[in-house]
């Protein structure tokens, strides 16, 4: 059999400020692999089925002088991130030496591959680790989410929250999201392109529990409008990704509310909610008592677009 | 028995940013009490002994639209704040109706009473209490203290800190106070005004709890040097209380690092700490395993100096 293409997204200059498909990320097709005869080294051949697109991917693309939890991408090289494959052993396309991060998914309920990369992955992940670990509900709190987007949104609020009893806040970025949200449960839900923030927090909050994708702004926001002892779960400020992290301005209220701010990296907490996220989510996914939206980008040619849409 | 004076010490306007005793402050003795002839209705007399002059007292003289943890002063009345004091039954100088927030000093090692506004007082509770709650300190590990001032210092770091075989850095604003803090036993002192702490911090951590009282720049320099998942015990930001709080840029250190950054205020912790507090510190401040020191000023008419020193 002759070598076939293996397609590849390559780094190609650090992005000022929003990565720029076909400049700052190249697709190229320059590669080939000869599936039968690739030496394996001891690793195994995989052949990639879905990737995940997540913001995390934007903070790789940095200036590699500037130290962050995740090594920066290398200039020329591919880009890399979570994402589901099949192992082909002698197959297909890449050859992975260093087996520690691989997990084998049982899938008992046969749910989209692509499921592993949202709700049941990383993103999924993320949000019940940082709530187990972090959140602290009581029933009658008031909890608030400030960017309801992405997978990892259905377990932290849509089941979490709910559970615990909380008065449920959340925004997103468009009117139809929004619809999304109240279907979930939420009890307030916002556009927050259209409606301030920082308003409806005056008016229903103060809030016990604020899930944090944002930054700037809306954390400056969320703080004035804490309870205390609040708690602050930081999971991203996506607010600054592209175009650098305002200052906050109201740190005090740390102090003068005794609130904890925390940071929430998945990596640091998989192993120890991993388990336990598996058996409480998979059949509630397939069930459909989880609900849940995907957002697929059919080809790597795509991978640019898919990266900057986020 | 005629009436005698009883001075008092009356927030007469907000400062601008720096409090200017004879001004925002003034001493006052146009008050008499006829100590033979007060009304208690149900409460008590007290005579005070000993004030404790803080921080938060600063935060106190606000306009009162700005809401915090503690209410504000109130133009033409008296300051007011922590003491020791006698009760004289039928005697002398102030009633207290409300007596829920008195606690009865036992002193059994016969300490100068002062010693109970101080390191056995708010102050001290306030590092103890913290410390207990938000350190997890584990040997090894590197701990930094901003401003090494006032009476907390001395439980906080002499002696939980070495209890918990951390690595000490410590900072204070003069030669004196560095040589202090070598005494009590830090492995880095140095002093803030003439040695950049960014400095500091980037060659001797990285740091994995962190003790505020500062904030500011301080605090950015420290979210830089911040090793993976450090404590931030955020005690106060003293450089803010008279100028303003400038905006904090390396927020996203939080997320990036999975920091917690834990507001600590005494009052919400007071009653879950005060005893251990006591049997563990009194008998050592008592024999001088614990060490400290007091800046006492005498006299009412040198509160507003007090407070500005402060």
């Amino acid at each position: 059999m002759a070598p076939v293409t293996n397609g590849r997204v390559l780094f190609n200059s650090i992005p000022e400020n929003f990565p720029v498909p076909g400049q700052t990320t190249v697709y190229d097709e320059s590669e080939t692999i000869d599936l039968e005869d690739v030496p394996l080294n001891g690793g195994v051949l995989i052949k990639t089925l879905d990737l995940s697109i997540d913001p995390y991917l934007r903070g790789k693309m940095r200036d590699p002088s500037i130290k962050s939890y995740s090594p920066p991408f290398e200039i020329g090289k591919p880009l890399y991130g979570g994402g589901i494959g099949v192992i082909l052993l002698h197959q297909q396309y890449f050859v992975l030496e260093q087996l520690s991060g691989l997990i084998i998914i049982q899938n008992p309920h046969k749910l989209a591959w692509s499921t592993f990369t949202g709700v049941l992955g990383m993103p999924g992940l993320t949000a019940f680790a940082g709530w187990r670990e972090f959140a602290q509900a009581k029933k009658g709190e008031t909890g608030v989410r400030d960017n309801w987007c992405g997978p990892s949104r259905i377990l932290a609020w849509s089941f979490n929250s709910q559970l615990d009893g909380l008065k449920v806040i959340a925004s997103a970025g468009s009117d139809e999201k929004v619809e999304f949200i109240k279907e979930l449960g939420a009890d307030v839900a916002f556009n927050y392109k259209t409606t301030s923030t920082e308003n409806v927090l005056q008016k229903e909050g103060p809030l016990d529990i604020f899930w944090d994708n944002v930054g700037g702004d809306i954390l400056d926001a969320a703080l004035i409008a804490a309870n205390t002892r609040a708690r602050f779960i930081e999971c991203g400020m996506i607010s600054g990704y592209n175009t650098g992290h305002n200052g906050i301005k109201n740190i005090f209220q740390i102090v003068s509310k005794a609130l904890s701010v925390l940071g929430n990296l998945v990596g640091l907490l998989a192993s120890k909610y991993i388990e336990e996220f598996r058996l409480f989510t998979e059949p509630k996914v397939a069930s459909g008592a989880i609900k849940h939206r995907e957002d697929i980008t059919q080809g790597l040619a795509k991978v640019g677009d898919a990266i900057l849409a986020v």
